[in-house]
């Protein structure tokens, strides 16, 4: 998926993914797919983001509602996880930050004016 | 660069840009590689990762100590921009997001255990 999530108007909650993929990465794209569509189902659910680039570092952000909608969505990770036992096969490394989103501004050519002025600062 | 920021201990704050490319990226590179530098020589930089797909889609994050730092950061970029005329060249469409860290955890292959069980639960 490389789409934008929405801005959803502050505070919500950032839940950053980022991880370099092994050699071996069978299975991955299906696998990532199912998750992202179990994603959509789950409470709270806003929106994901995700870039990959050609050397396997990847950055997969997901945002909710609440921190209790990413606490909820962890806990269905690591469920899915054990059974897919996919983690420790795809990734050499990875590291998971939450964060809440205080602010936000987004800029597109062809809607301006956007939520913010940026490129007409001075 | 596509590498991984540390895990600075919480809270510290993230800076996230997602943004679609647009078909003409002469100089983008450059710029980029410019700009990462840049960044490293400011008060409270902790680190930056990004990762764009082959299809335009990118995901930059820069990690700052405190809030302050990152709106300072935010002050560099928008001058810089100004003189550059990059942004809106380069990008279809971006958005900025910016969060505080609440929560972090990591974990690596050779190096367990690490700041989390994940991959071992249940």
């Amino acid at each position: 998926m490389t789409d934008f999530a929405p801005l959803a108007g502050t505070p919500y909650v950032a839940v950053i993914f980022t991880s370099q993929q092994a050699d071996d990465v069978a299975g991955y794209g299906e696998a990532a797919e199912a998750m992202e569509a179990l994603a959509r189902e789950q409470p709270g659910y806003v929106g994901i983001e995700s870039a990959r680039s050609a050397g396997g570092f990847g950055i997969t952000v997901s945002y909710w509602a609440t921190d209790a909608d990413a606490r909820a969505w962890k806990h269905v990770v690591d469920h899915v996880d054990v059974q897919q036992r996919g983690r420790s096969t795809w990734y050499e490394r990875y590291a998971v930050r939450v964060a809440k989103i205080e602010r936000e501004y987004g800029w597109e050519r062809d809607m301006r004016p956007s939520h913010d002025r940026s490129g007409s600062t001075e």
